[in-house]
């Protein structure tokens, strides 16, 4: 490990206001370092974080964070903002690093003012900040950080837009690395790109046509050059953008040469800047993208469409070699699901991608632009259920917010045979609108083959037994045939149901489960509020049928590893077992 | 009633097309006459209407719809778009006004390319219907018509920022008419100021910013203009807007003057402007807008925060007299939720209003940028529950919606005495996010006066009955009373609840039940799919209870009449006892 001089003694921001601008720039140097050796170790967002370090060290010498409040957007840019509010432990200790998140989180700081993990807010929530300052008679400064692609999503605008109207005093430090996740998209990132050819100078300039005051920065990684800017503009009454260019990746060249692959890395070899060896199990991921490079070969109508996260989806080769079938939005899912409601209106093939617990940035354009007009687009929802996310990032409340809306069609393949035949059944049909929701469990090991043709809104059964049936829904079938078998140990020969559709009951079959069963046991991979299992609990209501529902509880988990979730809402097979009898 | 002498000769387009500019005038003029005679004998978006009459006619003039597609944004400014594609019935045969909604919709004709009811979706469906035109080598024009405000709308950049990255051949036609639901908010409507001052010409501009071609029309309800301008810009290789500058409530002077009454207006005189006599009843909004009032004589924390409905949410007089504590954030639903829950992380206690179903708008925001953090704000949701609402506008979901989000504390009330109560415990509290939702019904009717105080989900017990018991949730509380009367009839005493949480269960209550109930009955007014009545279900899954769940069926009604839909669900008192017995 690295010998650190300064970074281990800055406690907090007050720490930082004492260095010389050398001294800081050791500093920068050191936290670049710092995210370098636990990135590459762990994994991580790193070309985001090594580019804003200077951005990040001169906001806390300028500024006197508490007091002054400081809002990150896209938060995982905040690792220097980390180790400079007290947090350092937390990426030069290796045994501390698993203490610290990767996005800003009020519970691990007050220097963290909101939990921020998807983007586009930051701009929004000063507002607020700097609103009930002024409502109160405060004199704190108040910045909103902003940047890295996040420019795209609407909220970003509707926050630009009313803070150039609020008037109120504040900063907004846009922080362009010419990136998105992916590269950026949208045609704002023209108008940035002339500002910064412009040196801030041209006429036409988004900011400025949203009523902001506005300055240019061009050697955004020059720490002398941004603690100038800042200082310059700090006192402005009006609302003022700060664009500040910066590299993404910088100081560590083969994350400025491929800034996509380095935006978030799984742990890699510093020296070459090659991934370290990892057992690459087949993903639900390259599943669907596998067959997404299929399919295009031979049809005609396919269009795919994902909002920034080609690398995430495997959706790198597909753009390479169908870049005319190909759409990156950027962040804007609200315009990636109108716009597949539109193409599939106007007679292609739609399949939008989204990774679970982002597909909600949508939920009004699902429910009024997509299903009120049955527009048969395909929207596939990839890492759905139970896992060790951040809280910013989970995905248990997909089932509750999409089956309750009407016209939608909702598929949970239980295992990679089933996945690719629910895509062929979605994209054969044009009378629906699908969503397709993998899980974040492993494909390998989900051994299920289907028998049945897939039908809408009828269910499987894989075994017939009696007294108990448990229907497991999706990557929850695996559970249900392990609980089945615990239940074997104990001399039952339980019935178990793939249901396959989440957003109706097959009713005949429940129906008919009554004649030989007095107990049904509902398994989801996602939040019991709202969820399945509480239909299934209904239709059986007034019947005298047993219900119990497995599933998650609603609650928000950060970094809970996936096993002790299960352990917690008492998802194993034995659990279950004993719960039962 | 008026003569109509060119209108009832428009079966179609085809029909526009032949008349000369003096004939196409006169046919402006009638259309203007319709659409007053009609609003102001049943009420409807007015203001709106009136001004986009030349644009309308103009548009059906030169492409050649529905080969051509034109997609209306705020489609509530599409009555002239319907009279001329078939549709004048409508408007000029009063038997026949009830056959013709207010907004696009593809089952009346297809000229409606999409149901549209929420705002800022045009520009994001025309680019899919451009790129699906561009892969399957159509010729077709594609042209998205936004304006009335909502291009304040997250959606519509996302849409206007893609539109100018895709490239693809499509027009975008603006109507500015200065003015949103309200008064437009937000800097962006600077920038639009200047482009007119400026005849268009100003070097900053917002869409050239994004990266779109530009024409700018002063005189938007000058016909010729208008067709000239288009004929212009229609075959522009790229994306194009024609920024279109337009009166709301051209042709009527009241509405020219009072913009912001006249946008959608019950019933009036023509001859004075001045509303017809209506019964007005007090309701739910009164009771909230009123309560505002009083608060903020008194509290100095206050902040009210509404998107683009001072008018319909009764908050005109709160405005007015409170300036300093009103935010009006535009249509920008997922700002006015960030802002307010940054106004509560800052110390303030801001209340935020919006109607059910479209704070759906801002799911993602609810659920990452407010309660991830627990910050106290206060929602309340009007008029929720089943309505005989247009499509677009009905609010059976909010249940659903909301109560599978952790730390979302979602309040009930039934009646105006609760309500009053609620409100004063949100506000006291500042552990958690609440959202309050009050319902279409009348508080007049609502007698009921609670006697428990407001404690966190418990539940108050108005009658203690056996065997069976209702829970009526909110406005359906007065349908469990008047349903416990039809059982008192048949010999029944049962017990009657008011659960007034609906986010999470009484256990302790329905533990108790238990002892003396077999039966047990949920009344909601809401869509029964992922609602309250199904986690009552689930808690009595595995336990000898009945439970019946009474509420909306999954399913999308336009302009059905409550009373019919109570009808449909077996909402009537005597349905629901027969279900039972």
């Amino acid at each position: 490990m690295t010998e650190y001089k300064i970074l281990p003694t800055i406690q907090s921001p007050a720490d930082v206001k004492k260095l010389s601008l050398a001294a800081l720039e050791t500093l920068c140097a050191e936290m670049r370092q710092a995210i370098l050796e636990k990135v590459s170790n762990r994994g991580g967002h790193l070309g985001p974080n090594l580019g804003i370090i200077e951005i990040a060290t001169a906001l806390h010498y300028v500024f006197n964070s508490p007091e002054d409040k400081i809002v990150w957007d896209v938060s995982h840019q905040c690792y220097a903002h980390k180790m400079l509010t007290g947090r350092a432990f937390g990426f030069i200790d290796e045994s501390r690093w698993g203490e610290i998140s990767g996005f800003t989180a009020p519970k691990e700081s007050p220097h963290d003012m909101f939990t921020v993990g998807h983007t586009s807010t930051s701009v929004s929530l000063a507002c607020g900040l700097a609103k009930a300052r002024d409502m109160q008679g405060g004199k704190e400064y108040v910045v909103a950080v902003i940047g890295d692609g996040s420019l795209s999503g609407g909220e970003a605008f509707e926050g630009l837009d009313n803070a150039g109207a609020l008037g109120s005093k504040m900063l907004i430090v846009v922080n362009d690395n010419e990136m998105s996740i992916a590269r950026n998209f949208g045609g704002l990132y023209g108008n940035l790109a002339e500002l910064r050819r412009t040196n801030g100078t041209a006429a036409c300039n988004y900011f400025k046509a949203l009523g902001l005051e506005y300055k240019y920065v061009e050697n955004g990684n020059n720490l002398a050059e941004v603690i100038e800017a800042l200082k310059e503009v700090k006192d402005c009454a009006r609302p003022v953008v700060l664009h500040v260019h910066t590299l993404k990746g910088k100081g560590y060249a083969p994350a400025e040469t491929d800034k996509e692959a380095f935006h978030w890395s799984m742990p890699f070899e510093i020296a070459s800047g090659k991934l370290k060896p990892f057992t690459a199990a087949e993903t639900y991921v390259s599943v669907v993208s596998d067959y997404l490079m299929r399919r295009a070969a031979v049809d005609d109508k396919l269009a795919v469409i994902n909002a920034a996260t080609p690398g995430a989806l495997n959706l790198k080769e597909f753009r390479g070699r169908y870049p005319e079938k190909y759409f990156d939005v950027g962040i804007a899912e609200e315009h990636a699901t109108a716009f597949a409601s539109a193409l599939a209106k106007g007679g292609m093939k739609p399949v939008a991608l989204f990774f679970g617990g982002f597909i909600q940035r949508a939920y009004d354009q699902i429910m009024q632009d997509l299903c009120l007009d049955k527009n048969p687009a395909v929207f596939v929802v990839e890492n759905g259920g139970i896992s060790g996310a951040d809280v910013t990032h989970t995905a248990v409340q997909d089932i509750p917010m999409l089956s309750h809306i009407p016209n939608l069609v909702y598929l949970a393949p239980a295992s990679k045979a089933e996945l690719l035949r629910m895509l062929d059944w979605a994209l054969a049909q044009s009378d629906f609108p699908v969503v397709i929701q993998t899980s974040c469990r492993q494909p390998a090991v989900l051994k299920y083959e289907p028998r049945a043709e897939i039908e809408l809104h009828k269910s499987e059964v894989l075994h017939k037994g009696s007294r108990i049936a448990l229907l497991g829904l999706g990557g929850f079938l695996e559970l249900a045939e392990q609980t089945a078998d615990e239940f074997a140990k104990q001399g039952y020969d339980v019935t178990v149901v793939n249901p396959r559709f989440a957003d109706a009951l097959d009713e005949a079959l429940l129906e008919d489960l009554r004649r030989d069963h007095d107990t049904v046991i509902t398994l989801e991979d996602g939040n019991l509020d709202g969820g399945f299992g509480e239909k299934v609990a209904r239709f059986y209501g007034d019947k005298p049928v047993r219900v119990f529902c497995f599933g998650a509880r609603k609650e928000y988990t950060d970094r809970v590893s996936a096993e002790e979730l299960y352990q917690r809402y008492e998802l194993t097979p034995s659990q279950i077992v004993s719960r039962i009898l």
